[in-house]
């Protein structure tokens, strides 16, 4: 495979989980064109709900998509973490300023960042030590409207390309209400889980099956903090998360409830 | 499906990532016999590197394997999270009193703990407020011996269930050497990532095909509260992990750099 030969401008690595012909991703990349080169490296097809999942009982293989000065496009079979690994290991001949991730076709609030393949790709830049964002709208339709969006993201990853220095350790959470935006506002990802989650049914041979489905059930509506709260009132809303989830202050609660 | 009928006993779901086959998974299930009733629910082949990966689009589906007085073996095809959410809502009539995910054939410690999807099962339970507990050996090979964890194994898994409460948000992340364990840790996952990442290969008709591969590069190698630090020393470690990764203490910092 050849390396892709960087300028001098911003390089903006691009991945999503709905897959290289998904509309928020090739609007993504129209949105950050003028900020910067632009690589895309993204999955064949769907990968929604594959979180951090990386590829390792098959062989992952690209094909170079489209190619002209400024823009790479690239296709591989893997999840969007194989993305940026592929990118990072054997397209890129130096790290990417900016990592980003989307837009996704629905949201990623609460706890739909700890499933979200779009979000994998975001952990893997934080643990690449490189500014890493995802974009998701809250609209699942394949032809959702993403103009709304454009100027905020525009802003927000040319500001991050400028910035100084990136939070260590830190990849952004960013979700999009599908309505005029009323703001923005910095949160925690609310909390709750996944309720009626699936839809039995019988195949022709008289087997039974199942199909993932189900409603998130926020346990804290009223929380003017957590991101699901303000996605609910028009606003856009940005939660810093961390990819590593140890969890530092609960040692010696563990040590008496184990007796260790 | 039928549901399970729990008896008076504690209730046990254990699954694992290596796939129904795996011996870490029949020697987990072996150890725990005494504390209660088990609830096998395995993937039908290996998973690993899965993550919180969740089956979206594609039909799951269950086979129960082996069915006798406390104790049922359950097959789907599925990811480890996956088997948890069924378990939850197909299979079992009441929450079980702890879930318990491995004994992985391998290390979750470090940042492993990102694509693990022995972790992942352990991050659904937290999510549905269960206790749960990941086991990891470090040794990859599939005839690996557990013999000297069985100890360890049984007295945790028997003071989290007579544990009066459980820390709320917090799963466990439990690695152990591959020798005679000289102690038991409380950590935090050491920090670092993986490089040298892929073996590239050109199949027989000549196109370039990449198998994931590399070796953990441990950034803090001396830092005596990780994980790394006392699985290199013997020791098995335990490291406290939140499924909410969201970080609260850079609200401001993000703020001024992005110019909100």
């Amino acid at each position: 495979m050849k390396k892709i030969i960087p300028s001098h401008r911003p390089l903006i690595l691009i991945t999503n989980d709905d897959g290289i012909q998904a509309k928020g991703l090739r609007e993504l990349a129209d949105f950050l064109t003028p900020l910067g080169d632009i690589v895309v490296v993204a999955p064949d097809g769907p990968r929604s709900g594959q979180s951090s999942a990386i590829t390792v009982t098959t062989p992952l293989r690209m094909k170079v998509v489209e190619e002209r000065e400024g823009f790479h496009l690239i296709r591989t079979n893997g999840t969007p973490t194989d993305c940026i690994k592929l990118s990072m290991n054997i397209l890129l001949d130096k790290a990417p300023d900016l990592i980003v991730s989307g837009i996704n076709h629905g949201s990623n609030a609460g706890v739909s960042v700890v499933y979200s393949g779009t979000m994998g790709a975001v952990f893997e830049g934080v643990l690449l030590g490189i500014p890493s964002i995802g974009f998701s709208l809250c609209n699942h339709s394949a032809n959702a409207h993403f103009g709304h969006c454009r100027q905020m993201v525009f802003d927000i990853c040319q500001r991050a390309l400028a910035a100084p220095s990136w939070p260590k350790g830190v990849g952004l959470n960013i979700n999009f209400p599908d309505s005029p935006l009323n703001g923005i506002k910095i949160c925690r990802a609310a909390q709750g889980y996944w309720t009626e989650e699936y839809d039995c049914r019988i195949d022709p041979h008289g087997q039974e099956y199942f199909w993932l489905t189900g409603k998130f059930k926020n346990n804290e509506p009223d929380a003017d903090d957590t991101d699901e709260y303000w996605l609910d009132r028009g606003f856009a809303t940005i939660v810093p998360c961390s990819a590593d989830n140890s969890v530092r202050n609960r040692n010696e609660e563990f040590a008496s409830l184990l007796n260790i």
